[in-house]
């Protein structure tokens, strides 16, 4: 756990009829803004893509996840340097905006760019549309696959998250991702006030350690899964999607127009198919 | 319940080594556009100024209620027309785009409203210069204020919240906002796949029906509270707002900034006190 991800606070605790005071760990939010350094031909530019707000920690991963899975970098090798500004715009409060240069050669379409973030970071105004332009930017989709998983190895993932959440534990406030392999084993864990961006951290820790085989593993979100995160993980090309919480109705049109297997509600030895059924094994 | 708000789905339910087929019904989720329509002086305008994923049901409420919160307008009155363009992307997905006509003579600074939208639809680079921001553009934040409320009241909130909550019974799914008044009696509840557009839709809902006296009710939140819903309850006048889940970091500064009573994990008989103890009587 980075101390960073956390803040302490005096509250009062109160319970039934009693009031004591204490002090409390909260989960730590901050803005992070991303910005891309690349050379344009008339020379470097710096070009800021994204706001979010996030936990503290992991803000290379973050920022590398977001790029890859807003379909502006295919690989890490694509990034020549990540770094912090530490922009002074209050105390104690820098690293808040991060910097990626983009590696010789690596120029964004920046009008395809701007049209694009209209369409996904907010997912257009139809959702075919925006499925639409996910098929024509991501290239893991490929044919019939061979994976298969039990669902009793399934029931076995939700404790296994709950008990590495390190941050959760002392905060109750924060939305994890997790890759985990048919063994059940967990391989990446990542936790933020945002579920977008633990999905982002998880995937560019995935990148940036050359992590293969992700087409055999499986990813497990902590809570609801949406459209947003559906869309990361097909961008990924993972085939296997469990929410301990609820689907929405775009997620799942999503992972059916993907094939990807779509678990909700995996908890006390159950969970519901919502696609791809034919890769769990009963 | 509006129709519109759940899809039904074939599902597989699995639970210990059984599997069934079932129908599920799963909460909505879809875009929505928000435009502006204006007139500029050189004859009528119109601006795209958000796009968000929401539950649908409740779109003018909800536009309404982002309008406000973002300090576009300063009351219903600034709206003279608010309809749905149904535009035609797909079959069965039209009514995604809504279009809020200001009344003669309110003109948004679009200069400023770009730079706002910058800072406060992400929050800013630095939550002191977002919170800077709301102190400029909110008005309901007056002197000392005699508003109490007992903690037995708050212990009853939380069941109440979760009878009423239509969608959620049926889909898991949904985030809550409420408005109770001191007797504890619920006056106003919204369901969406996005908290923030839960809150907007009942503070759309408080606006557009004329409903004073927020600064003696209670906003009741079904998950975590987080610096956006604080920065919605702060430009709303909101003096008492309790989270089922947990706060973060930068809920608990903003509310400490605005003195703004912040209760968290307010269930089963407790809660905690993060900001504004002197209004409540234990």
């Amino acid at each position: 756990m980075l101390k960073t991800s956390v803040a302490y606070t005096e509250i009062r605790k109160v319970k039934g009829d009693n009031i004591v005071p204490a002090e409390d760990v909260l989960a730590a939010e901050e803005p992070l803004e991303i910005r891309l350094e690349y050379n344009s031909g008339a020379g470097p530019l710096q070009k800021s893509v994204s706001i979010t707000m996030r936990t503290p920690g992991n803000d290379m991963e973050l920022a590398t996840g977001f790029l890859f899975s807003e379909g502006i970098i295919t690989s890490a090798g694509d990034i020549a340097n990540i770094r912090h500004l530490n922009y002074g715009c209050q105390e104690g409060n820098g690293d808040n905006i991060i910097i990626a240069e983009l590696a010789e050669g690596i120029v964004p379409d920046i009008q395809k760019l701007e049209r694009h973030f209209y369409t996904t970071s907010s997912c257009g105004v139809c959702g075919k549309a925006s499925i639409g332009a996910i098929r024509t930017i991501t290239n893991k989709l490929s044919g019939p696959d061979e994976l298969r998983v039990l669902a009793t190895l399934l029931y076995s993932l939700p404790d296994k998250l709950r008990n590495s959440q390190d941050i959760f534990g002392d905060t109750g406030g924060l939305h994890a991702s997790a890759i985990f392999d048919l063994g059940g084993n967990l391989l990446i864990l990542r936790e933020d006030v945002g579920r977008h961006n633990a999905l982002d951290k998880v995937l560019g820790y995935l990148l940036s350690n050359g992590v293969k085989d992700i087409d055999n593993q499986i990813l497990l979100l902590s809570g609801r899964a949406s459209f947003e995160l559906i869309q990361k993980a097909a961008m990924a090309g993972i085939k296997v999607v469990a929410a301990v919480g609820a689907p929405s109705s775009l997620a799942v049109q999503l992972a059916k127009e993907f094939d990807i297997t779509l678990l909700g509600f995996l908890r006390d030895q159950r969970f519901n198919i919502y696609s791809g059924a034919q890769r769990i094994i009963v």
